[in-house]
C-alpha cells in the first residue's frame, strides 16, 4: 500500500471555517481498516437544500441508487459516508444495507430515513455489514461539532495519500457566505464522474434547482475534466448541501436563475470544485507529474474534449511523461486514435511554450534539448491545435509510473 | 530497452514454406538501428493481387496514405518495409520520402513505382531519409530468394522480443496452396487496427475484391480483437498478396463470392491471421499473462465487443491480473463504465471455470482461495454474461506490468 504523500500534494492543508448549519463527527466502524476512522456523519439544519451529480456507471453502487432516488424529492438532514467498502455489486444485500444505514442514522439524528444521504467507497463486490453502524452513529450523534474539517476529510480516504479540503467565501448582501468542500479519490478516476466522492457545504440560501443547475454546469470543468486512469468508478458522487443559514444574517435567498448575485456565488462554487478536482488528480496513484492537456482548434468543444481525453488517457503518452521523454509522436498518435475531425497537415503541438510540431510535421526550430529540459518540470502543459475550428477543452491528468503498478497490482489482497 | 524474450512467446518458431511467386531479401539500411537488418524488399510475380486493411488513425503515416491510394487500383509487384522510423507526421517530406522509396524500389526490381507497396514502423515525427534505400534496395534485388522467412520477420521488428511467423496450407482442386504471414507489434496495439504491421502471402489464384472481402471479414476476430494498451498506431497495416501461381498446378482461380472453395481458403487465411494476432498480443510490452475476455448476453455483438474492450483496456483490471489478484470488482467497474446495455442485477462473471459473481452479486459458493489460485495461471480467461441479449465477442489482451512502464518510459531517448 501507498504510504508516502504524493510529491504533487499541496504544500499546506487549508483550515476550513465552520459552515453554519453543518455539524459532524467521525468514528471507527471497523468496516475494513483498523486503527483509523472510516465513517462520517454530517447533520444539517432543517430546510437544507441538496443537489448532486452521480456516476454514469451501468453498475452503480447501492448508495448511488439511493441518492439518485433521494435527489428527486430533495431535502437533506444527514449524510453518512464510509470508506473501505463500496457497497457496489452487492445485489439485494446492498439495497438492504443502505436502507438499514439510513434508518440507523435517522434514529441517531432524529430525522426521516429518506432525509439521509449516503456514500460508500472501497472494495467492490463485498457485502457491506451495515449493522456495524449501529451504536457507532449514535455515538457520533452525541459528539457533533462544526469543526475541525480535517476529520471528515480523512475518514473518507482510501488510497489517498493526503486529505483534500477547499474553501471559498463570497460577499452576498453585505454578508460573508461560506462554501467548503472535501473530496477523496486517487485511482479509478475518470469522467464522468471523475472523483469518487466529494461533498460541498454552504450556508447560502439557494433553491435546490438552482444549486443543481450550478453543480451540473461547474462539474464540467472540474471533476469531469480530470482523469487518472480512464477507469470510472461505480460510486462516484458529488453532493452539495446548502443550509441557508446566511438568511439569519439578512442574505436574501436566491430563487431565480436570473438573480444577479448568482454569478458571484457560482464562481466561488466553481473555484472550490476545481480546487478539489485538482487535489484529486495531484493524488493520482503513483503520480509524479501533473499534466494539463489543452486542445484548441477543434470542430466543437465536445470534440476538443474527446481529443484531450484521448491524449490524457493514453498509456504511451503518460509513460513518456513519466520518463521525461519529449515524445510528441505519441501525442500525434493519441490525436489520431481519437477519431475526431482534425487536419493532420495543419496540427500544431506545444510542450509548455515550446512549439514542437507545426503544420503536420516537426517544427523547423524544434530543439530536442529544450523539449527534454522542459519535460523535467513537475507540471507539464501540452497544447494542441487541430486546425479545423474554434472548439476547445482542457483536461487534467498525471503520469503513469511504476508507482501506479505497485499500488494496483496489490490493492485488494 | 527490452531484451528478454516474452514469457508468453511460442515455444517454437515455425519454418515457413516457400510461397510460389514471392521472393525477398533483407538488409541494413541504417535507418535507426545499428548492427541489425531494418529493411525488407519482397518481389511478386506479375499479376499478383493485393488487399489491405489500414489504420483508422486521423494521423495516418505517409506509407499508409500511399497504400490506401494504391489499393484503389490494385496490383502489386513489390513491398518495401522498414523499421526504426514510422514516417508519420512528417508532412510533405513524408510524402516525398514514400515517392522516392517507391521509385528506388521500382528501379531495383523493374516495375512501376505505383506497383510498390510500402510500410514503415518506428518513431513518429522524425523525417525518414529515403536516400538511405538507394543502393540498399538494388543490393537486395540481386539477392532475392524464396526462403528463409525468418529474415523478413526479424527485419520488421521494433520493440518485439521475437519474430512472428505463421503458415497454413489448404488443398484446392487436389493441389496444396500455401498461406504464409509475418507480423510485428508489441505496443501501441489496439483496434482498429490492432497490429502495427502484418503481411500475408499466398499462391492461391483469387480475385482482388474477393481477397479484400475475406481480409475485411477475418480481421475482425484476429487483429481487430486484440489490444495491448488501447493505443492505436498511425501505421497499422495488414496487406495480403496473392500471386496466383497455383494456377500453374491446375488450381482454378476464385472469381466469385459463391465459389464453394472459398470457405476452405478463408478458414485457412483466418487461421494464419488469428495465429499472428495472438503472437502480437503474447509479445505485448511487459506482458506476463495472456488474457481472453469473453462477453456474452449482450444486446448485440458490437455492444459485446465494446464491453470486452472496456475490460481488456482497463488499467485497473490489467494491473490486478499482473498482481494475480482475483479482483473481480474491477471487472464490474469496467462493465459499468462501458456504458452499454447491461442488467446490473443479472450480470454473471467467471474466472476460468470459477463462477465468481451471479445475479449482480458475489456467487454463493465463491471461494477467494480458488479464484486466487486460478489467477496464478499464465493464460487467464474472463467470461462475463450481461443478462440482456444474445450478443457476444471475445477480445485478447495481456496484463499491465512494471515491464510496460520500463519499456515505455524509456523508448525514444
Amino acid at each position: 500500500m501507498q504510504t508516502e504523500i504524493s510529491p504533487l500534494a499541496p504544500q499546506t492543508t487549508p483550515q476550513l471555517p465552520e459552515v453554519p448549519g453543518v455539524i459532524f463527527a467521525t468514528a471507527e466502524a471497523g468496516i475494513k481498516y483498523t486503527g483509523r476512522e472510516d465513517v462520517l456523519l454530517a447533520v444539517f439544519d432543517p430546510g437544507t437544500q441538496v443537489a448532486g451529480v452521480l456516476t454514469q456507471s451501468k453498475c452503480a453502487s447501492a448508495a448511488v441508487d439511493w441518492c439518485r432516488e433521494r435527489l428527486k424529492s430533495g431535502g437533506a438532514r444527514a449524510l453518512v459516508v464510509n470508506s473501505g467498502n463500496a457497497n457496489a455489486f452487492t445485489g439485494l444485500k446492498g439495497k438492504l444495507a443502505v436502507e438499514l444505514t439510513a434508518q440507523i442514522a435517522a434514529e441517531a439524528v432524529g430525522c426521516a430515513p429518506l432525509e439521509v444521504y449516503l456514500a460508500s467507497t472501497g472494495v467492490i463486490g463485498e457485502p457491506l455489514d451495515a449493522e456495524k453502524f449501529r451504536g457507532v452513529l449514535d455515538n457520533c450523534a452525541s459528539r457533533l461539532a462544526a469543526s475541525p474539517w480535517l476529520g471528515p476529510a480523512k475518514a473518507i480516504m482510501t488510497t489517498d495519500t493526503y486529505p483534500k479540503l477547499s474553501t471559498a467565501s463570497v460577499e452576498v448582501d453585505g454578508e460573508k457566505v461560506v462554501i467548503s468542500g472535501i473530496a477523496k479519490g486517487s485511482g479509478m478516476i475518470a469522467p464522468d464522474m471523475a472523483t469518487m466522492l466529494s461533498f460541498v457545504f454552504t450556508d447560502m440560501p439557494v433553491a435546490e434547482e438552482i444549486l443543481q443547475s450550478l453543480l451540473t454546469r461547474h462539474v464540467q470543468k472540474s471533476f469531469n475534466a480530470i482523469t487518472v486512469d480512464s477507469d470510472t468508478s461505480t460510486s462516484d458522487s458529488l453532493l452539495a448541501f446548502a443550509t441557508g443559514r446566511a438568511k439569519e444574517r439578512g442574505v436574501v435567498p436566491i430563487t431565480q436563475m436570473d438573480d444577479p448575485r448568482l454569478e458571484k456565488f457560482g464562481t466561488a462554487l466553481a473555484q472550490v470544485l476545481f480546487d478539489l478536482a485538482m487535489q484529486v488528480v495531484r493524488d493520482g496513484e503513483g503520480a509524479t507529474k501533473l499534466v494539463e492537456v489543452q486542445v484548441e482548434g477543434a470542430q466543437s468543444d465536445t470534440s476538443a474534449k474527446i481529443v484531450a481525453q484521448s491524449i490524457a488517457n493514453s498509456p504511451l503518452v503518460k509513460t513518456a511523461i513519466a520518463g521525461e521523454d519529449a515524445n510528441w509522436g505519441r501525442v500525434v498518435m493519441a490525436i489520431g486514435k481519437a477519431g475526431q475531425p482534425a487536419n493532420r497537415d495543419r496540427i500544431s503541438i506545444w510542450f509548455g511554450d515550446i512549439l514542437v510540431a507545426q503544420n503536420g510535421e516537426r517544427a523547423p526550430d524544434y530543439s530536442e534539448e529544450a523539449a527534454s529540459s522542459y519535460m523535467r518540470c513537475q507540471d507539464i502543459h501540452l497544447r494542441v491545435h487541430l486546425g479545423v475550428g474554434e472548439g476547445s477543452a482542457t483536461v487534467y491528468t498525471c503520469d503513469l509510473t511504476h508507482g501506479y503498478i505497485s499500488i494496483n497490482a496489490d490493492y485488494r489482497s
